[in-house]
């Protein structure tokens, strides 16, 4: 694909379909919404607003991370506190459809209505790509953000119209259109991270303890693997307890999995095979989390397992 | 430590013990129960009764095995088929110690108290050995074959003595005895197996269809990592389910951890770096087992985890 020619033509389609009108969307710091946040502002400059939803499920320090890139690039975003909505709305929930529902209601209904009526933005632009369709339509994937591909009329729903521009690249392609419109190496060779963010990290209920032990594991994951230039590398919470020894005496302890894949798309996955010392070197610190006791390293492809467990 | 003359005291010490008394003892195939069943033997002949417990909790054509093995070598072991009082007592429970309580009781009151009844013997030979004694009083383990250290008075409980010849030898000298006193390589070196067999090795209930499940996955670790040689290679059944793909669709399936460790006694125990080769295999066939999608392996040495999860 001439990526350049992408670029310009997306560019061309978002000023004919915005017109002089508002546009808002939300950026997580992930590369698709990055990228999407890059090109529908060199199209619409002032016109669009960006906005990070702080959800409580996020990595450590990610508002003041992601906003700082972009003050840098000159696109302000504001970081709007919404945790409290997200953690009562996932209180009690086991179910990992229910809980993704509940971070979907949350975030639409709850947040981001009243931050579009607050904006008066009639377009949302969405950070969806080519793979999110297909495995949403072949019912793999529940993604959030394709709202419009399951045939729901987000304007009837929520007041606006969704603006997909990514939508016909996968994962490589929207790197680079990345790189293309400046964003920087971290951002545009960031791995993928989830949209129910350390939600789909954690097997039942999502609290705060929960969401400090998973963001703990994550940093150490992150931390230990990011020189491997793996696709994705990420723990996962149980919610099985194993027994274990702690200063001599028997314990039930919360269980860590990690996971390191290597994938061109996410469509397929291999799992990487990782030296026994950074093996090693994981479990030891994984173990010394609070509460910790196991370390598992997944060893399934995708297929038959998916990216995230949730 | 000189195991001819142990072999020599014990044997003793049985027959000043038991006198012309009767004795029973269960053997479970693993490698304690299997060397203090032909020490006692050596002992006392015909005035000892060896019988097999078939709990369902065993694993493929175990039953048959064992009695295989010792009537090769002129000792009758009588199966007891007691699958319907195990399946009963273990169902709807989830928590390990209830689980523990509930194959414990079962083994004793309703299984053990009427062998030994019917075969009118006052002493009952037990596999303990000292790491099972040091874990069990360190709170580490909850062994159900130590009664006696915990100041049970078996004869009041139970009616009979325990008599445990092994309780001063840890795993390595066990094994020499075994060897000593004839017993088949394949059982002298066999890799341990918990006395709840394979319910120490379902996170969560334990049914039939579990029970397939665990068993089917116990089935191709062993047979993958014999040649290994490690001290101990398992399979363990989670409790949670993770999300994958099977025929295009998005599905919740079970997780399956392989852990495989080296270990001289088991108080302590390391992982074993499997080659890739061999995790790849193993996760190729544990995922073909009917609604399994994960398989983990485990890192983590003991201490801070323990061999077993439940």
């Amino acid at each position: 694909m001439n990526y350049p020619q992408f670029i310009q033509d997306q560019i061309t389609a978002i000023q004919q379909q915005v017109g002089r009108g508002r546009a808002i969307n939300a950026v997580s710091g992930g590369v698709d919404s990055s990228v999407v946040t890059a090109l529908a502002h060199r199209a619409l400059g002032s016109q669009l607003k960006t906005i990070f939803v702080e959800n409580a499920l996020m990595r450590e320090g990610e508002p003041q991370r992601v906003a700082g890139i972009f003050a840098k690039l000159g696109i302000p975003v504001e970081i709007i506190d919404a945790r409290a909505a997200f953690l009562g709305a996932l209180k009690g929930l086991t179910d990992p459809e229910q809980k993704r529902q509940a971070i979907t209601d949350t975030f639409y209904r709850d947040v981001f209505v009243s931050e579009v009526k607050r904006s008066g933005a009639k377009f949302l632009f969405h950070g969806t790509i080519l793979t999110d369709i297909e495995e949403t339509v072949a019912g793999i994937k529940r993604q959030h953000n394709i709202l419009t591909q399951l045939g729901i009329n987000t304007e009837e729903a929520y007041g606006y119209q969704v603006v997909e521009p990514l939508k016909t690249l996968r994962k490589d392609g929207v790197r680079e259109v990345g790189r293309l419109l400046g964003l920087p190496d971290d951002v545009v060779r960031r791995i993928p991270f989830p949209g129910p963010a350390l939600a789909a990290r954690i097997v039942g209920e999502v609290t705060e303890a929960r969401l400090t032990t998973v963001r703990a594991a994550t940093a150490i994951v992150e931390e230990e693997l990011a020189g491997t230039g793996a696709f994705q590398y990420l723990a996962v919470l149980l919610n099985d307890y194993a027994t274990g020894i702690r200063n001599g005496k028997r314990e039930f302890g919360q269980i860590i999995v990690v996971r390191c894949i290597d994938s061109v798309d996410a469509r397929e996955a291999t799992v990487r095979e990782l030296s026994w010392d950074t093996l090693h070197r994981l479990t030891r610190r994984i173990t010394s989390i609070p509460g910790v006791n196991r370390c598992l390293y997944d060893l399934t492809p995708k297929p038959p397992a998916t990216v995230e467990y949730v």
